[in-house]
Order: C-alpha cells, then sequence, then structure tokens
C-alpha cells in the first residue's frame, strides 16, 4: 500500500491511495460555515461523497450523474466514510469549519471502501492542519485516527484484503473500521452465501484487529514525512 | 412483540409486526419471472424495498416521492432486508419466480430495521407457501429462518431493542441478522459517540444472540398457529 | 364503514378508515408557520397528499419514490383531497399554522380517494382540536364537516360505492365530495364508456348527496367517540 | 372565438384556436403502432400532453423542463384532454395507429383547458382525414364530436367563459366536456369559495350545455371550410 | 424573414420570427432584481431558455419536462442564446434588473438558434423600452444589436440559410453571430463530414458577414415601425 | 503537457494528460455492440462522456450525481469532444464496435476541454489497437488524428493555452480542433467582453494552427513510445 500526499494542488488536504491495483483520490475541502441545521452551534461538520469513475471497473460502469440518481451501494459506502472519520472529530475544536472528503475511485480491485476510509483519514489531517496554518482554529479536532480494512473468508481460511477475483468468491465479507488506539468503529459482516458462526466471526476480527495496526503505522508514517 | 399474518388480502404473505410502538406492515407479492439479467439461469430472486410514511415518525419527515428521490438511509435498509432474507433462500428450488418484499413503516420508534427482517422473514413463508399450493413451486427454497434485532450500550451497559428516545442516547448501535439455527448473516455495529471495544463488541453479540432465538421461537409460533 | 381514530401516536390526527377491503391510514400533521408565500398573512394552511402502499393493489405496483416521479393520478388525487379539506377551514381562525394530511392507501379496492376524503376529514377535526389543546388557536378554523363518495352506473342502473371488479365495468364514474351541510365542494364525473344523459346525471347526484348524509352521520359519530 | 387549421405544416393536424387572449396551439401527430400494453390487440390509442410557454401567463412561470418534473396541475390537465378525446373514438376502426395530441398554451387568459379539447377535437379530425387519405385506415374512428367550455358563478351569477380577472374571483367553477349530440363525456365543478348547492349547479349546467351546441357547431363550420 | 412585434400580450416584450418554414416565438420577460449571486452588485442580469415545441418537428419529438430532464442541445443552445444577447447589454445601465429571453420553437426547418437569437433581440429591446418607460431604468443598456446566422458547404458550394433537407447534407456548419457593428460575438464550425481547411472557413465567415449586415436592418426596420 | 499512456489497467485505453496544474484521466472502453438506432447497420459508434471530479476546481463544486442532472456546460462539452473525435472515424472499418470515452478532470487549471480532447485521441488510437489485437476489427478506421487547443486574447494580445487565472480575464475565448493533416474539425469563438473584428479573428486562427501543429506532434510521440 502507498500514500501519496498533496496529489493535489486546490485541495486542502488530498491522497491518492493505492494498493493492489485499486486506486483511490482522497481529497479534502475545508470551508467556513456549517450546514443550516448546525448553523449557531459552534461545532463544525466533516462528511464524505464515494464514487467510481466509469472506467475504474472491469467493465465500464454507467455515470450516477448521466442516470440521474446515486445508486444504494454509492450512498452507503459514503455515509459509511463519513461515520467513520467522524468518530475521531472533535466538533467544538473544528468551530463552525465543514470539511468535505471526496474519495474518487480511479481503478478498482476490492476494497475500495477500506482503501477510501484510510486515505481519506490522511487526507482530512492535511485539512485539518492546513485550517491550523490559516487561524481558522486553535485546537486539536482530531482525536485520534481511523483506517479501515476488508476480510473474509475464502475456502474457509480467513484474509486480509482481498482483490476483487478473490471477493467475489469470498463466503463472508467483512469491513471493519479502528482507531489508532485499537477502538472499533464500525463492524461490518455480511455473509455472501453460507451464514458464518461466532468460531468464524471471531477470526476475521482477529486478522481485521492486526491489519488496522499496520494501517494505522503507514498512516503516521505518511503524514510524518 | 406481536405477529399479525394475513394482514392484507392481495400480497402472497402480509404480517404486520408490532414491537413497543414501532408498527412494520411486511408484504411479500409473488410472479413468476426473474428481472432480466438473470433470465433462463433456472435460478429465482428476492429483494425488498422499506419505505417510512411521512407521519410515521415524531416530526413528519417528507415523502421520498416528492423529493424525487430515495435518501441513503432508505436504500441501505432496503438492501440489508434484501441480503437477510436472500441469506437463507436456495434459487434453484425457488425457480424462476420473483418475491419482492415490501417493508412499509407506519409508526416508528427504534428497530425499525430489525422489525422489518424479522417480519419479512414471515411474510416471505407465507409467499412460499403460496406459490406451492399454486404449483409455482414444488421443492422447499427457504433454507432456514431469518430474525434480526438491535442491541446498544446505554451509560456503558449492553441493551436489547432500545425505544427511539433511548436509542438516540446509546454510545453503540448494533444491528445483528441471524438464521434460526444461531448463525450470523449479518452484523453491523456502529459507535455512535465513543469507539467500542472488543469486550464490549463480545457483550453485544452475546446478547443479540440470545434475543435473537427469542425472535425465531415467536416467527416459529406465527407460522404454527 | 369504520372508521378508527387514533391509529397512530405521534400525529395530532390519525384514523384508519375502512371501507370492504379498501383501508386508508389517514394521518395529520400540526405544524406552527406556513409556506413561504403565505408568511405574515396570519392566515393558515392545509395540504394533502395521497399515496398507494405498492402491495395495496392486486397486482403490486411500483414505488413512486423509487421511479423518481409522482405520477398523474397521485397528482390528482392529492390535489382533489387538499381542496375539499379547504372547503371548510377559515384560514383566519387556523391562523399562520400548517396541517398536513397524508393519505396512505394500505390496501385498494376501489373508492380509495373518497375514503381518503372521508377519513382525512376527521383526522383533520383531531388536528384542531389538538392545536387547540395546546393553545396554538382559539377560535374555530374548521366552517363544517366535508365527505366524499363515489357512484356510478353498472348495467344502466346507479350504484354507490362501487369496489374495484364493479368499478372497472362502471360506464360513467362520479366522485361527489359534499359539505354535512349538504352542499357540492366538488363534483367529477367522468364517461369511461359511452357519454352520460342529463336524466344519469340527475340520477347519480341523488345517490351521491343521499351516500354522503350518511357518511356524515357516521363521521360525527366517530369523533362523538 | 377563432380556429385556424393547418398552423403547422409537419403535424398531421394544428390548430391555433383563439378564445378572448388565450391562444392555444394543437397539433396532432399520428404514426404506426400504440403502445407496448397495447400491441396486437388491432385497437388504436390516442393521448394527449398539454404545457403552457413560460411567457403565456401574467407572469412568467418557470418552464417545467428546467424543474425537471411535471406539476399536478399539468398532469391532471393531459389526462382530461385524452381522456375527453378518448370518448369519441373507435378504437377498432383507428387500427394499431397513435394519434398524439399536443396542446401548448402560447397565451392563457382563462379557460385553457377547455379551448384546449375544442381545438384537439378539431386537429384529431384532421389526423384522423390524414391517417385516412394515406391508406393507414379505412373506416370512421371518430364516434362523435366534443368540445369544452367553462362556466362559473360570479357574484351569484352563472356565467360562461370567464376570463383569468374573472376566473379568479368566481365562487365556483365548472368545467364541462360534452358530445356534438349533447351528451356528458366529463362534469369537474369545484367550490372555490363557498359550497354550492343543487340548484347553482343546476344553472351551471344548463349554461355548459348550450355553450357546447355552440362550439360544437363552430367546430364544424371550421371542419368545413 | 418576417418579423412580428408584439405578439404576445403578456410579455414585456414578444416577437414571432418567421424564416422559411421555420418559425420561432421570442418572449421577453423583464423582472426587477436579479439572481442571489448578483444581489447588491447594482448590475443586471440577462438571460434566456431555448425550446422546441414536440410537433414542430418533422417526426415528433419528446416532451423534455416529460422525460425529466434536458437535453445537452437544448443546454448548449439556451447558453448561446443567452452568451449572444449579454455581448450587447451594459449591467450596470440595466440596474439591477433580470431579462428572461423565451424562445419557441414552433416550427422547426433549419435555422432555429440562429432565427432565435436575431428575434430574441428585437424582443429585448422591447423589453429594455417597456422598462425605460415604466421608470424601471432611464440610461441606454443596450450598447449595439445583435443578429446570427447559419451558414454551410454543400456539394462544396458555401450557401445561407440551410433549410433542414439541405442542413443534413451539408459538409460543414456553421453558426455566427455578429453586432450591428460587423464584430463577432460568436463563431461556431463544425465539420459534420470532412474536416473544412482555411480556405473553406474563410469563405464561410465572408457569406456570415454579408448574411448579419442584411438581418440586422430588418431588425432595425421591424423596431421602427 | 505530458501524455502517460495505460494510466489504468482495465480499459482498452488510457491516458493521464497533463498540462499545466490542468490533469485530465481520459479513458476508452471498447465493447462489441452498437446503440440500438445502429443496429445491423454494419457501422461502428464513438462517443464521450466529460465531467469534473468535486476537488479539481478552486473552490470545491457540487457532484452532478448528487444534484441529479447534469449542467449545460458538461453536455456541452461532452458533446464537443464526442464530434471531435467522431471526425476521424471511419464507421464502416470499425465495424459494429462501441467505444466509449471518458475524460474526468481530476485537477483544472484552465484548458481542460482541449486537453480532454488531445488526450481521448491517444486513448482511442490505444482503444482502437486493443480492438485489431483481440481480432474484433481488421481495417483502419482512424482517418488521421485529432488535437485541440485554447487561444484568447489578453490586453489585446492573441495568446495561447491561458491558464484559470488568466482565462477569466480574457476578452476573447477560442477553442479550435484540428486534424493531424492542418484541417479544422471545430472552431468556437465566444466574445466574453467586447466582441472581436476579423482581424483578431485570423490572429487567433493562426496561433491555434500553429499549436495544434505542436500537439499532433506530442500525440504521435507519445503513440511512438
Amino acid at each position: 500500500m502507498t500514500i501519496t500526499r498533496n496529489w493535489l494542488d486546490h485541495a486542502a488536504g488530498s491522497v491518492l491511495i493505492e494498493f493492489g491495483k485499486t486506486k483511490v483520490l482522497c481529497a479534502a475541502s475545508a470551508s467556513p460555515g456549517v450546514p443550516r441545521w448546525r448553523k449557531g452551534s459552534g461545532l463544525g461538520w466533516v462528511t464524505a461523497e464515494y464514487a467510481m469513475l466509469p472506467a475504474s471497473t472491469n467493465t465500464r460502469s454507467d455515470r450516477e450523474s448521466v442516470k440521474g440518481r446515486i445508486g444504494g451501494r454509492t450512498h452507503e459506502i459514503s455515509r459509511l466514510i463519513g461515520r467513520s472519520l467522524r468518530a475521531v472529530i472533535d466538533y467544538e475544536a473544528l468551530g463552525e469549519n465543514t470539511i468535505q472528503l471526496d474519495c474518487d475511485v480511479l481503478q478498482a480491485d476490492g476494497g475500495t471502501r477500506t482503501a477510501a476510509i484510510t486515505g481519506a483519514y490522511v487526507a482530512l489531517a492535511d485539512a485539518v492542519a492546513h485550517l491550523r496554518s490559516t487561524g481558522a482554529l486553535t485546537g486539536e479536532p482530531l482525536t485520534g485516527s481511523v483506517a479501515a480494512i476488508s476480510v473474509g473468508i475464502i475456502d474457509g481460511v480467513p484474509r486480509l484484503d482481498l482483490p476483487y477475483v478473490e471477493d467475489v468468491r469470498a463466503e463472508t465479507d467483512m469491513n471493519v473500521v479502528m482507531t489508532g488506539e485499537g477502538k472499533f468503529v464500525e463492524v461490518q459482516g455480511t455473509a455472501e452465501g453460507a451464514a458464518f458462526d461466532r468460531a468464524e466471526l471471531d477470526a476475521l476480527l482477529a486478522l481485521a484487529e492486526k491489519g488496522c495496526v499496520d494501517l494505522s503505522r503507514l498512516q503516521q508514517e505518511a503524514l510524518a514525512r
């Protein structure tokens, strides 16, 4: 996995995260003010949108802007990324600023949602630093870091980070979002074929915990560069 | 929790499931044929749509048909219900028939998605029986039963089936879908406030396992009536 | 015909009206304030939305929220219900409050629009009482009651309240909305097959007048309970 | 009222109908084939769409294509025009041909929907003649003629064909569609202010009957030219 | 080419421009105020919308309001008309007023976009005069006039104003918008078949310059009437 | 300007074109078959879609998929790219294959549409080579190459390839698309401020001709690598 910071010139933070053949461009745009329902609260807001370029997939997929509506999967992943990042935000320290994350999949080969969360955190950290450098905030709105990993069971064996061809054969698919301190932010396990038992669930959780520790270290190294 | 079967006259299966103040009407419509991408495969299909009536919530919510688009939460829950039911379907035994579940929340007071899954399974079982009685299928497309429960941590204590007022204060919220045999179909845990540790996760899972056993029994009792 | 009041817990007024196999849930939500174009006028507003659940019909109908647009029939009936209720509203006595009626057809077997109007009036009366009990208004915004009935000609014979199977064979179909005082609010007659003459029109009107007297009494009895 | 036939060059039938300041362009396009649900039935189809140009009204109205959705009033009138014309069509004699009427209001000053029906009938008759001249049909699909008029009560007095400034003050507004033989196709009466009694309804119907006789004669004269 | 002013009664300026079989109705609506992003600037705004009636074309085209979205061609032409008119507007002299041009094609036979611009200028001039007569502005917001013409190469020969049947066989198609003073506002040349060389481009430009001089004179004559 | 081929793994052709700070990802997806209206003709089809990522601009722009509609500018540029590429395609040699170009702007700093065309041609050439290598076609569907450049007048001086900050001050803006043989495919000149005269137009065309020769050479070099 490689994390390239400052891939764009305009955004407050931007990261190209690559992971096997998967490439996700994560951009964090910071702007003063918050959505209407939050005005005057003194609290900030962080939100996210996820999308795939049409040619990012094996077979070209239609553009959602052309279809005139966002699909269920896109909605679901956008919401997951937003929730995951908000888990490490202190809204009060952020003040009435909004940070909008855009995670656009340039090429997809499995694990795009977890790569997006992992990259988006780094872009978010850069955007926070940018806001601090411009004097838009003074405290520390980040209460920790967050990273995500996908694990699955293939032929009965729990495995980390499946590429697409293996992902489609997985019996169980699980996405786990964890903080740098090793706590869970989100656990989403789905039986694709047969239902799974508690022992399998425990094995997947253990594998994911280990994987998130590695990702967390890679994030810190990228931010230290 | 009460499950009233045959609440509607037209649908192949229909259930009004009530749970505290929550009321969800689950209707299963059966029709010959499958979506285009599945034609000629000999396999059936099961899908689901979830929606809330505008006046079902404390404060009236706008109608999605009037807004002209389906929100992310609606999409997400519709997909969850569909996946959960498909986990206990043998597509081959179903043959080229489609069963469409409609879960409409008439009144919402927490746990609507898990009530919807639990009720939808019963409506699905009735629709399968209906298809069998009309000769549209002969085997058994149901490989088991499925039920769902929500659990959460409030003030540090894991709790079952939170009503809305408690749900909004929950630190962690988890929806668990299990088969009647006690295996997991879906686990979705979300840290609403602070991230949760492995011990808390285990406590929630244990509570959910126990709750699903009870729901599963209630489903069997309803189907036996 | 049965009218069950307070079928929901959250709405200011709510009624389940049943009529043959037809079941319509009518909910009245009251909120302070009026639409933008009416602000500062001192006048209130009453509006309505009608919709059918997908499984309410003999053959499942697609969800309008999924299609992304509201059909002509839905639009037309929503407007009819709104106009009918506004005919018995004194906007000044209502003050700058809005009452929104939601009429959702849970099961359809003919006469859903007239059942919706008849039930919605009762929910509206309950919502007005609720507003008075909270001190949001003091006078009487209701200038009368309103009820609606459908009549039709089958095989040359005028008939009241046709169920769906007869409705589709009707030569002429008429919906009549009347006040409790026996005046007309809306008359909508449509030749489905052959055009109708004045004598047939008069016979239908006479039948509708009689039917509305009965409905009006049932409304008063329900409100007296 | 003036009716100008063949106002356009491409359409099978086209009429500019003027009525006070109201101008409606009615075009009938004929094409072989019918909608999918009617294929192979041997029966034809007639349908209509109504719309107003943005600058047709006193104050410019937004374009529905720009808003991305058709409003309820537009839907309602389009359906009314279609039903009215279909009342004088023998689908079998029409054969599997479709005639699509487009009624576009170039300038609006009251009575646009009734002018549209009256003009559309003439365009429809021309389109039928055109189909006959090309050999696409041989029999007579028109079973009669159809015309429409609006009547209203102003200051207690029933009046024909109100211009817009009077229409908005009308206590009751009624649109009546009749065949050339003096039978009713559609009666739509609406209390705008106070509800109306049977005597007022009768007076309006009598006035409308007389008005439709005149319109019917004007249509025949135009077609004879 | 004929230009009929004041074709409508409500709009501040309105023109029916006819050109071969092409008929475009251009209406200019004036209203106080400007779009939100321009408020308080002291500057006015001019914008335009173009559309075709369904029956205006040889074969009926679907209504964009029914399709729920505006097509690319419509968007493109609306933007071109707006830009062309704004080229002769002094926003400061216009003050915070908005003039909205609606160019609706009643019948299409080639050159609709250039006819629309040419007619819209005359409607705009009338709207400006109207604003002056009501005291809404005192200076002269028009810095000149603007007209447009289409030219093309057919069988190697440059030609002015192609009707539709010739337009579709043109090898190159060019739309040119010019001021009354003979300067260019917009040049849009497109190779439909083979690419064109500089000599052909020069021939087309020369032809267009000549054509615009004629149109400009016709506009002045119409305004002088 | 740099052109990086094969930037993606799945698409038949893909190019990252960079130009100052502008970065556009051009992907060509090839698929057997053509749109319905072209089936059975033996002819191929080439089409294009253009879009900007939200964070590509100085200030984040809203996502068109979220707005539910494509803006006029996007439509216009998509159409321009498609037309430009089709100018060098021999549909017969392409056979019934479709090549879809997706030009996604990752970062925008002026000249995105011309960069998109220039890059898209290279991706198209790679897609054609890919189709040939798979045996999907045997002849040469490319009749030449195509490149595009933007030129403008700033402070009275014609200039090539303006970055965004200069582009907004340009008095005249022109986009020129040319073949490798030096013929014009598209000329689009727009007066942003004052109208331009023939001498200025000639100066811009001369500059563009020179620029396109350079771009054409860069394309050939990239394809030769």
